[in-house]
């Protein structure tokens, strides 16, 4: 048996698939923030050489493979699968980075939650035998994703104080049988919850009921406990999500005792770079992830940490039809390569 | 060991996972259709009783998951996951018709391909002890795509004679560990193809190479042929994308042994329905596989057949900004209830 269901929502992997490399792309305003060491490549070209915010977008998911691929010194083509989705209408994103790649490819959309959905994907068809190798991956990108939510840029229009900042970045993740690296060891699959938040410029609040949600499962499901984590890191709740993720749990009687952090606090300095409520966005958690916290989980910084990625399932038209916005978290617990 | 990876794109589950019950809701022109007597339901309310055609599209995959857990004598909660995804925005077809419910969820995009996709994932899951049962999903709405990705319907715009009808309907299939049924024997994972075809309103043509490639590659990878299967059938290239696939196989030298037919060529009677090429749209194989293909394959009139999604992974944006479009096709080997 490659795995041993765990509760209604859990998943134990007994034997975990590894995360062997990763790679980061990350834009401008990323590279000005904390974590700009911990990324593969930046770019200062918010184009990233291409003719439109879209195909930028393409070309991030393009580089985050590429640069994959070289870490991991195979061909783009050794692939033998990719998970992988993001923002755009009909994640455009993702299906143009692999056209007539020959990769086999399974479009994802979970929103801000796709690179743990992507992840957990992965782990289940390398844990299972379905593939030696896949690839979680995913972006994201502010101009691209401004005019598409919101407004087009040149309208110069005024984000209020509990809006996110998109992060414009792509994240890939290699998960294999064997090898060595961070180990996926559980996953636990989101429900989607909507307690009627309206507001489609305070994601955080909306996406914070389906974190305590996963993460409860998470804890009722597998018998672990927040002392079992060195983080559990949401992503991404922004500043304002995961101040509601913290007064919820403790309304909740969950003591996260102190170890909730989240992407979108992570990657901006919010006192100098001025996001309002934090990052946001699929690129969010892919870049932190495939940054900073697979790093430092490989150096054995990090021994356990409960990766839960947020995803707030709107669009533009349920918005303007007047319709809450339901969300949705996918936790995936990693271990770090030393013990 | 619960599968067997065969070549670069396929899989052989050795524990075959059983699709034990399916449902399916459709529209009122599917309900004047040819395979009118196999749906579950049909609405003559083409809002199905809600106030956009987007909440319809909501309500028909809630209708679907209520009749699929009533046939299986089961509460809607009872079902342990749902993999879907639709063809809106951010699928919020998909999202909205499971807030709350809280039934684990992973959200997909695979355009047209999705109810294959679905039924892939969903076999990997059960297929890989991740979960006991898991449920395929998938739904579109003629009005909700038009204004979507072509024009409003109240514009009265003229449609080519290349273009296809989008279903109105949802299809949903549970996979179970063990019971009775048909069986999913295999899958093929599809890979993005993209030979430059631009014209939106021409997909069949658009997603015929990417149906030929999985189909070889599901042949190449698994030792079958098609004398192996009663049918081959692509969901949904229409009649003119069927046309294209034959041709492109014929120059290829796959000899397809007059297995093939199309979704989107059966769901409509064309000579008297003026669908112009055919049906289209996630629901349209959704509703033919969860109606006619598996009670076929169910009582043995089919034995085996290869049910290849077809999905145009096109944008509005895309197209607007001069792109081609990609297409994908998932294939899954399913075997009927009795031998």
């Amino acid at each position: 048996m490659t795995s041993q269901k765990r509760g209604r929502q859990s998943f134990l992997l007994t034997e975990p698939p590894v995360i062997t490399h990763w790679a980061s792309i990350a834009g401008k305003k990323e590279s000005q923030g904390p974590l700009s060491h911990t990324f593969d490549l930046t770019s200062q070209d918010p184009y990233f050489g291409q003719k439109t915010w879209e195909q930028a977008e393409k070309s991030m998911q393009q580089k985050a493979l590429n640069k994959l691929a070289e870490k991991a010194h195979k061909k783009i083509q050794d692939f033998s699968l990719v998970f992988s989705g993001d923002l755009l209408n009909q994640c455009i994103g993702s299906s143009f980075s692999l056209r007539n790649t020959g990769i086999p490819h399974l479009g994802l959309y979970g929103a801000c939650s796709t690179m743990a959905e992507s992840l957990l994907l992965a782990s289940m068809a390398v844990g299972g035998g379905f593939t030696e190798d896949a690839v979680a991956m995913t972006s994201s990108h502010f101009a691209s994703s401004e005019r598409q939510y919101r407004f087009p840029l040149g309208y110069g229009g005024q984000r209020t104080p509990t809006s996110q900042w998109t992060v414009t970045g792509s994240g890939a993740a290699l998960v294999c049988k064997t090898g060595n690296g961070p180990r996926i060891r559980g996953c636990t699959i989101g429900t989607v919850c909507d307690l009627g938040i309206q507001d489609a410029n305070n994601m955080g609040c909306a996406m914070a009921p389906a974190a305590l949600a996963t993460i409860k499962a998470h804890f009722q499901d597998t018998g672990r406990t927040p002392a079992d984590y060195d983080l559990i890191v949401t992503g991404d709740l922004g500043q304002l999500g995961k101040e509601a993720l913290l007064e919820l749990a403790r309304l909740d009687g969950l003591a996260l005792g102190g170890k909730l952090t989240d992407c979108g606090t992570l990657v901006f300095d919010n006192t100098v770079q001025d996001v309002h409520a934090g990052g946001s966005g699929c690129g969010c958690s892919g870049i932190v992830l495939c940054g900073y916290l697979l790093s430092r989980l490989n150096t054995g910084k990090l021994k356990n940490i409960l990766f839960c990625g947020t995803g707030a399932l709107l669009s533009p038209t349920s918005t303007q039809q007047g319709l809450p916005i339901p969300g949705v978290c996918h936790a995936v617990w990693i271990q770090g390569g030393k013990e």
